[in-house]
């Protein structure tokens, strides 16, 4: 098979756009969230991210990423949590990808992405932020910190699990959400769904022994 | 459907091992990658990773979660990073996903996961960490900085792309990486493994137009 070997002298050539679409094809494949935000007044927003990562157990952590704010393009997604110290992630499924594809447009701040591209708000006993009704594993997540990121001038979110909602049925008896039965979806490079199926679940590796493969609900295969 | 909600008081009630496998399945689908360093002796370690984010395109930056750091449970990958200021990332396919998962047992720092679990080392020109040769995409980075979450004493560790060394057909004209068509996997919670198929790649999102659904190559469907 023949090799390409690329470094930072070819970007230039590659040109903007293709540069942008190959860095951001780099990571492999990405979860697909909705952030549901407001402001104090409870104006709504939601954004599209893929880069939700688990960060911790105990205490229970999450963070993503925000590329950078200024003036002309403001994240209001980030001025929202930064005021109301609040956010939720829902997951998004093959049912409803591209509604929430459609929230990466450039909306106006009185515009709410929710209106705009037809999801519907659903707000939980007195949780501040609203989650996507939609969705089928909803979060409720407190601020913790906004750590930034001085090389590109991005923000990394951190926050705390405070709630967590989702469909009964995609619980294991074990803790595993079984996400594929949900039909939650992940993304690649810029602009593209996936939708997955199990190769197999694996035993805990441990020195000198052979990893098995599992059943879902953790039992061993043959 | 029923709903079921969560929050942090049930953590005992459903034990360390479940609480622990559902936040690692809150996040959605992960990247599948494996972190190749060596000290300055060269020995080498690799490490199984699922928190590999993008954080930007020019500079072209990465990051990732390193759990925490303790004389008791020490992270070889860490230390080699801070000594080398290099690493690797490595995607993982379908033909070596166990091989990468055994990785993830606890070897002494004097072994080296390479061996230990039958992965190639590849060096490349004068870069100063290994590569694994079955791996269709990696990427040399070099260390710019090392976040501590004071939460919960995990590292993000960002770097800046040096090098990417490629399968050439796995690269589109545009620059998107068609991840699927090398065979490389996504993960859920603590050990599951999936392929995916594409469901679409979709239109670039403006305020009231619609989004189109797009071939692999960027044209539109039908």
């Amino acid at each position: 098979m023949m090799k390409k070997v690329i470094s930072q002298k070819d970007k230039e050539a590659f040109g903007k756009r293709p540069w942008v679409q190959l860095i951001n094809s780099l990571s492999g494949f990405k979860s697909c969230n909705l952030i549901g935000t407001c402001n104090e007044t409870k104006h709504t927003n939601l954004a599209i991210v893929s880069s939700v990562i688990h960060l911790g157990s105990d205490p229970a952590l999450m963070g993503f990423i925000l590329r950078p704010h200024s003036s002309e393009s403001p994240r209001h997604t980030l001025l929202n949590i930064k005021q109301t110290k609040h956010f939720t992630i829902n997951h998004v499924t093959k049912k409803f990808y591209k509604k929430a594809h459609q929230t990466s447009a450039r909306y106006e701040s009185e515009e709410s992405e929710f209106s705009k591209c037809e999801l519907e708000e659903e707000w939980h006993d007195d949780f501040t932020s609203p989650f996507v009704k939609e969705s089928p594993i909803q979060i409720g997540l407190k601020l913790l910190e906004v750590k930034y990121i001085e090389q590109n001038k991005t923000n990394f979110i951190i926050g705390e699990i405070q709630k967590i909602i989702l469909q009964e049925n995609i619980i294991k008896k074990d803790g595993y959400l079984d996400l594929e039965s949900a039909n939650i979806v992940c993304t690649s490079g810029l602009d593209n769904y996936h939708e997955t199926s199990r190769l197999n679940r694996l035993s805990y590796a441990k020195p000198n022994k052979a990893v098995k493969e599992l059943r879902i609900d953790g039992t061993i295969k043959e």
